[in-house]
């Protein structure tokens, strides 16, 4: 009765927890929501300002390619990353969700194959389910924070199916960032295997420490295959804004994208008044001060966690996730059970296990993803419960 | 290299005198734009007022279902039609245009067919060409105002595929309006042969004369497989705020379309702001003076164009287009030739080519649409130089 590739839609790791942490929630219980990548800064005024300035008597449709003014305040700030894109490879859309679909519609028959790290952000899953394109997982390991295998390893992944290799960098829910070298070894198997690179880089704003990384888009040796996925979500804590970007130098590819566009018009026109406004106005010393903020966090999570017994994780280098093994069989039912039927001091936390993120799904039992896109004192209070449950829950 | 779905996109029936309308633009010709559905009346300042009053300081991303605010509002719009939905059986999303990708995604595997009465929006072309979905028109005749056929002639081009009817009702391009028996005799047909009826009631405040019809949303026998696709834009002239509405009592149906909406996260926040604020305040009477102005607009123009030699349309009965056949040969040579070597007063007009709304593209050749969103004085000069057009056109 309903299609093929509707029924292969996974549910989201987080959703089989939803019915015990609406059951805390009624009980009166605090929860912390360390599952959600949903910034808690502030919105910057100039955002609504602009919205409030928009000064039309009617919100009429934009340009099915995003508003001029838009794709030049997006142009600019690339300019001022060293990236020259012109107005033509540059294409707004509804969230980097949008992007990516329109993406891999362009790209993907059903049947075709993407490489992709595992683990991986597991709302890509619903875009490789709609569309039939199936996953191959590049293996990466836990234990040295999920940097890239050999060459070798992901051009023997490679068959005369594989359309793209696709990831986050900084990495969502790893929180790793791929050197610069690492970056260069994919762009080579993207060349010698003509593949597209699709590079998730919503997190860009969001490196810790000076790692040492790159934009896919500074490679110009190979900027018609390198698709870059951009959104203002993270970058300028407005994730209900649904602004994303597409930046590609391939015409063919651009001109497909734009026939997706123009299929559904026009996205939000004031979303997009308020994103312009953000791209023109903030600069360096934005980027910094927000970076700062969730550096300060990280530092704080990571303290936190690696002194509690048995549990392990890596020193998080990039956006505002990461994955933690807990000294417990399995961290999805650990998680029910601190929804269900623990508390400290009327709060406990939500987690998302870590699974749903893998392709196979046995590396991630033991593990959860944790965003800290929370303040100081919620961390605080979060890292405290975890440690107390772990107690609880292994004496049990 | 790229996707076959994408390849089979076909480009919208304007696109062909972009280029053209580009010269007279560079000209300094005044374009009146007959091509566009972008109303030009005000947006309701309960809509600014919403978003300016929206007070929290992070724009955070809304359930993925829509904002329950939104949705309530909803439920209330519809319980005033007599239409009585529940919350879980609304679900919002990114204008009517993805209301119907999702709609079309969770019921049709690629090669399954959908019926469509032609000529129809030609968007639903993108839409179906991403999916793979093979379309069958029904036949309807320009001359009896595109009536629906006998049920003996929907029904023989069901097939072991077909999986659903959708239209639009008004209709756009015809601007013609489904009798209550039309609408019957299609709800018998998806009950006898087991079709999903997807019926897009955008322009549904738009019917004139007190046409004698009703939403399908009221065939309280036969809800489980009537999809009711819905949007603000016209009804409130908001075209760039991308709020849509899915509103079905299939719960496997609507359980697969909130997968999809997850998938994509949240639409935009402040657009679903001033959304639920114009539900909430606007009532029969806001309906009635927008319906009075478009009223005054289609008389003017069916009369205006009617008394011009060779000119033949049927009256509009909803929406605000019409379909029109002209005095020439080919109707896109016509358009081009309006916009490339014609202007009275230093204006000329932009007309769409009617054949894009056909599968059978002859049908449409003669003919184009016209939409009469725009003010009086802009509908009589538009009359005008359709007149004089025609008249040096033909006397060349």
């Amino acid at each position: 009765m309903f299609s093929k590739n509707i029924q292969n839609l996974k549910t989201s790791p987080v959703r089989e927890l939803i019915p015990y942490s609406k059951k805390a929630k009624e009980a009166g219980i605090d929860i912390i929501h360390l599952n959600i990548g949903q910034p808690d800064l502030e919105t910057p005024k100039e955002f609504f300002e602009a919205v409030e300035n928009f000064g039309q008597e009617t919100i009429a449709y934009s340009d099915s390619s995003g508003r001029k003014e838009l794709i030049d305040s997006v142009k600019g700030y690339y300019k001022n990353l060293g990236m020259n894109y012109d107005s033509e490879e540059i294409l707004i859309t509804a969230g980097g969700s949008e992007a990516l679909l329109f993406t891999l519609m362009t790209l993907f028959d059903a049947g075709e194959e993407v490489l992709i790290p595992e683990p991986y952000y597991a709302n890509y899953n619903s875009f490789f389910a709609m569309l039939g394109i199936k996953v191959v997982g590049i293996p990466t390991q836990f234990e040295d924070n999920f940097k890239l295998p050999k060459k070798e390893v992901i051009e023997s992944l490679v068959t005369e199916k594989t359309k793209a290799i696709m990831f986050s960098n900084p990495g969502n829910p790893t929180g790793s960032v791929y050197s610069k070298d690492e970056l260069l070894m994919l762009n080579e198997i993207s060349k010698e295997k003509n593949l597209f690179l699709i590079s998730d880089e919503v997190y860009r704003e969001f490196i810790y420490d000076g790692k040492d990384t790159v934009s896919c888009g500074t490679f110009s040796d190979n900027l018609e295959r390198i698709i870059l996925i951009d959104s203002i979500s993270k970058r300028f804590s407005t994730c209900g804004a649904r602004v994303g970007t597409i930046l590609n130098k391939n015409k063919e590819f651009m001109a497909y994208i734009l026939k997706l566009c123009q299929s559904r018009l026009s996205i939000s026109t004031l979303d997009m008044v308020g994103a312009e406004a953000l791209y023109r106005c903030k600069d360096r010393a934005y980027y910094e001060v927000v970076n700062a903020k969730y550096m300060e966090r990280r530092d704080f999570l990571y303290e936190g966690l690696k002194n509690i017994e048995g549990v392990v994780l890596n020193k998080p280098e990039g956006a505002f996730y990461c994955i933690v093994q807990l000294p417990v069989e399995d961290a999805t039912e650990f998680s029910k059970w601190l929804l269900g039927e623990f508390s400290y001091d009327n709060s406990t936390v939500m987690l998302t296990p870590a699974k749903g993120f893998y392709q196979r799904e046995e590396l991630g039992v033991n593990k959860v993803r944790i965003s800290y896109a929370l303040d100081l004192d919620r961390l605080e209070k979060a890292v405290k419960i975890i440690e107390l449950g772990l107690k609880k829950y292994n004496s049990k």
